[in-house]
C-alpha cells in the first residue's frame, strides 16, 4: 500500500537552541520513500545523518531565539511481508545472527533481566513462536489500562507491569521486556500509524522470529500493516522524535498517515506482518 | 489443641549490646499460655513490655561482650474459631471499627497504594469475602516460587510481585498488599507453626472479614489451625523476633512447635480459621 | 501563643459515600483546644474516635449523593517547650521507652532500612543530637527543590532523595527516613501552620531526642513555634486529613492559622521546639 | 607500554550449550594486538564477529555436555594519548558527532534521566570538563563503599546511589549516569587492568570530552594508563565477557594483565588518558 505521512511541529525557542529530529520515514526493506519534503523555518543549515546500525534518519540544526517549525511530507510505498502466524516458528538462540544479539539485552525502559520468572510463569508454556508474542500482546491489551497521563518519560516496563496503566510507549516497552525475558529478541519501533485515532506518532515493537522482525502492538489501536517505520531502537530512549539542547517549548503538533488509495477489503489483518530481515 | 512451643537462640556479642526479643506466645483471644519459662544467659535484668495496640510481648536487656542465649518454652492452649469459609462474607468499609482502619494503609513492605489496578484486574471479580483472599493465596502459591536466598531484608511486595520468588515473609507481604489494595484490612503475623518443616519461626497474614481476623498462608507450609501467635503488625518491619543495638552475631537457633496430643484426624483443615476479633 | 485555626472543605459525592477526617487540633501536651466548632453539611450523624496510641482525632460519616462540606474552627492555646538546641543531646537506644521503638522502623514512605550507609556517610560524624537533625534539615533545604507537581501520593523518601524535588510531605519523609537510619526515632506530623504562605495543611516531622519529641521542618516555610498539631503517624499514609469510600470529588478547600495576638518580637525562633514527651 | 593479558575460564556444561565470549583485546586506536592465541576445549567450530559500531570482538560456539575451557593469551601494545587534564575542556552539545549521541541516552543500569537534578545540584557548578568528571569520580570514591556481595546483576546506578555500596561495575554505572545527566556522553568499558589486585576483569568508564573518549575509574584500583580495552557499550548489559544458552556452571577463572617491561617511573598517572576518538 501507499501512504501519505507527515507532521508539522512548532516550537518556541527561548534562547539559541539545538534541535535533533528523527521524523523521516526510514529507508528500509519493504518501505520506499517515493517523495518527501522537509521544511524548517527559519531557514537554517541542516545536518543529516543515517545511523548505520539502525537506518534511523536524523536532521539537526541550530536556531536562534524565536519561533521554529518543522514540516515533513512524504509518500511512502509500504509492502510488508505477510505470513501465516502459525508458520512463524521458533528461533534457535545458539545460531542467532550476531547483530541481533543486543536486542536480547535489557535496556533502560525494558528491564528484561528482572522479568524472567514472571515471563516463564505466564508465557513459558507456549512455544517461542509468533503465537507466544501474540499471547503477550493479548495479556497486555487485557490487563494494562490505556490511560493518558498515567505514565511519564521515566516510566519503565517494571513500573507498567505493577501499575497496570500506560500509553503506547509503555505497552511497547512491556512487550519488549517480556519477549527478551523469554529469549526472543525485541526492539522498539516509532511509526506513522494508519487508522490511529487521534493521529499521533505511534510506538509498537518488533520481535525477531524465524529470521525476520515481526511487528506487534499491544494497544490494538492501529493497523499492523499500516505502520510506516520512522525509527528503531532498544527502547524509547533511543527513538525520540525530537530532542533539544537549550530551552525549547513545544507549541503545536500535527501528525498524519493516510492511505493514498483505500483498500477494498478494510478488515484488520490477521497475518504476521514483517518489514525487514535486519 | 494444645502445643508445646519454644526456641533457643544464641549470640556472640562483640561489644556490650542491647537486645530486644518478641518471641513469647501472645496473650490473645482463643490462645492461652498455660505455662512458660524464659531463661536468658548471662543472668541480666530483663525489662518486659506488652504493646497495647497489638498485644505483642517484648523483653529487653543489655548484655556484656560474650556469649548470650535466650531459651523459651511454653505450653499453649489454642482454640481458634472455625467457620465455613462460604459464610465469611463481605465487610462494609464505611462501618469498619476505627482501630482496624490503619490495617488498610500501605506499609514499608506492603505498597498497597501501588497495586490497586493489578489487584482489581486479577481479583476484582470475586466478592470481598474469604473466597477472594483464598484466591489471592492460591495465586501466590502457584505463581511465586518459594526460594531461600531469593529475597532479603529490604524486599517488599512490589519486588516479590515482579521477581516472583521469596520466602514466607514475602508471601505474607504480597498477600497483605493485595488485600489492602482491594479494601480488605490485613496484617502480618509471626507464629510458631505446627507441621512447618524444617521448624522455624513462620510468617503468615490475617485479613479482617465479617468482623474477625482470619488466618491465611500463601506458602501452604504449615497447618492453618496450628499457628501459635507471637506478634502482629503492619508488616515484618514491626514484628522482628530479635533486634539489637551494638554488635551481635547470631550463632545458633532452634525453634519448635509440637502438638501435645496428636489429633485423631490429621487432615489439613478446610475451615476458615480465626483467633481474634481485634 | 494562641491561634485561630480551621478549614473549610467541600466535596461532590457522586454516590452515597463514606468520609473520614482527621482535621481537628490534637489533644496533647502543651496544646489546649479552648473552643472549637465542627459543622458538616448535610446534617448526618457523626462518629468520633481518638486513636489511643497517637491521640489523633477522627470523625466519620456517610453522606448521600450531592454536595458535602466540612467546616472546622478552633481556638488553640499552644505553649511548646523551648530549649537551647545545644542542650538537646543524645539518646541511648538501649533505654528508649518501649512505645517509641516503632518510630525507628521503616514505613511505606520512609525506607530507612535502605539509607543507613547514605545517612552515616553524610551525617555520621555529628553526634546523635538536635544538631544532627538540624544538619539533615539543612541538607534537605539546600539540595531538594520545593516544586509543586514534582511528586505524587506514591512518592517515598528514596524517590525524593534521587529526584531531588518534592513538597512538604516529601521533605518530611526524607527527614524521617534519614533520622531513623541513624537510630533517631522520628514521626510525621500534620499541622495548621502559622505563617505558611499560601495557607494550607502542612507536614513536618518530629525526632525523639533527650526524652522528648522535637519539631523539624526542612522546608523552612512556617514558624516552628506555630505548628498546631493535627495528627502524628509513621508517615503520611497514617495521617491523611481526608479519606473516602465511594466516589468523591474535592471541589474547594481553604485552611487558616492565625495568631490571635501578633507577638512583639516576630523573629523566626532559633529554639529547639517540642510539644510533647510521648 | 606493552602488556601480556589473558584469561582462562572453565565451565561445566550440564547439557549441550551455546557460549558467547567477549574477552579478546579490542582492535582500536592506540591499542595493537601484537600476538594472541585463543584455545577452546573441546575442539569445536568457532564463529567470530566484530560489532561494527563498537569494535567489540565476539567468539561463539556450541559445546556438548561436559567440561569446557577457554584460554586466551595476548601481547598488546598500548599507547594511549596523554593530555594535561586542565586542557581537556567543554564539549558543545549542539555539534556533538552523531555517532556519539546515543551515549547521552539513559540505559538499563545508568538511569541518567532520573539524576539530572541530583547531578546539577552536586556537580553543576563545575565546567563540563575533565575536572567535572574527576569530581564525580572523587565523590564516588569517597561516598560509595567498595563491597563485594553488596550488589548483583540487577543493580543499577540509582540503587548504588541510594545504597552507597557496590563493585567496579556499579562504580562505572554511577559515573556514567551522572555524566549523561550533565550532558556529557559516557560509556562502559571492560578491560584487562594492570595493577588490579586481585587480578580480574575490570570495569571503568569513558567520557567524551574535547573530541575524544577519556578514561575514568571511581574505584582507583587500577592504573588508568594500563587499561587494555576489551569491550565498550552503553553499560554492563552490553559488555558481558561471557554469555550462555543452555545450562552452564562456571568452575574456575583466572585473569592476568602484566607489563612486559616495568616502567622506570612507577607513579600513578595524573594525565588525562584517552585511547580513542570514536
Amino acid at each position: 500500500m501507499r501512504f501519505k505521512v507527515g507532521c508539522r511541529l512548532t516550537y518556541d525557542a527561548k534562547v539559541d537552541s539545538g534541535f535533533v529530529f528523527n521524523i523521516q520515514a526510514a529507508h528500509c526493506e519493504n518501505q520506499t520513500v517515493l517523495e518527501e519534503k522537509l521544511v524548517v523555518e527559519p531557514d537554517v543549515p541542516l545536518e543529516t545523518y543515517v545511523m548505520p546500525e539502525s537506518g534511523n534518519r536524523y536532521i539537526r540544526f541550530q536556531a536562534p531565539k524565536g519561533a521554529v517549525s518543522v514540516t515533513y511530507d512524504a509518500v511512502v510505498e509500504h509492502t510488508p511481508e505477510r505470513r501465516d502466524p502459525k508458520s512463524v516458528s521458533a528461533i534457535d538462540l545458539k545460531t542467532l545472527p550476531f547483530p541481533v544479539l543486543p536486542h536480547l539485552y535489557p535496556s533502560r525502559f525494558c528491564e528484561s533481566d528482572r522479568l524472567q520468572r514472571a515471563a516463564l510463569s505466564d508465557f513459558g508454556d507456549l512455544p517461542p513462536s509468533h503465537e507466544r508474542v501474540t499471547a503477550i500482546c493479548n495479556w497486555i491489551y487485557e490487563r494494562i489500562e490505556y490511560l493518558r497521563g498515567s505514565s511519564d518519560a521515566h516510566t519503565s516496563a517494571l513500573v507498567t507491569l505493577v501499575d497496570r496503566a500506560g500509553v503506547c510507549r509503555d505497552f511497547a516497552h512491556l512487550g519488549i521486556a517480556l519477549c527478551r525475558s523469554l529469549g526472543i529478541p525485541a526492539r522498539y519501533v516509532s511509526a506513522y500509524a494508519w487508522k490511529l485515532d487521534p493521529p499521533d506518532f505511534h510506538a509498537v515493537f518488533e520481535a525477531y522470529l524465524g529470521g525476520r522482525w515481526y511487528l506487534f502492538d499491544g494497544t490494538r489501536q492501529a493497523a499492523l500493516d499500516g505502520l510506516v517505520r520512522i525509527g528503531i531502537g532498544r527502547d524509547a530512549s533511543e527513538v525520540a522524535f525530537a530532542d533539544f539542547v537549550g530551552q525549547v517549548e513545544p507549541t503545536d503538533m500535527t501528525v498524519f498517515c493516510e492511505a493514498v488509495e483505500e483498500p477494498a477489503d478494510d478488515q484488520p489483518t490477521t497475518d504476521a506482518i514483517s518489514l525487514s530481515e535486519s
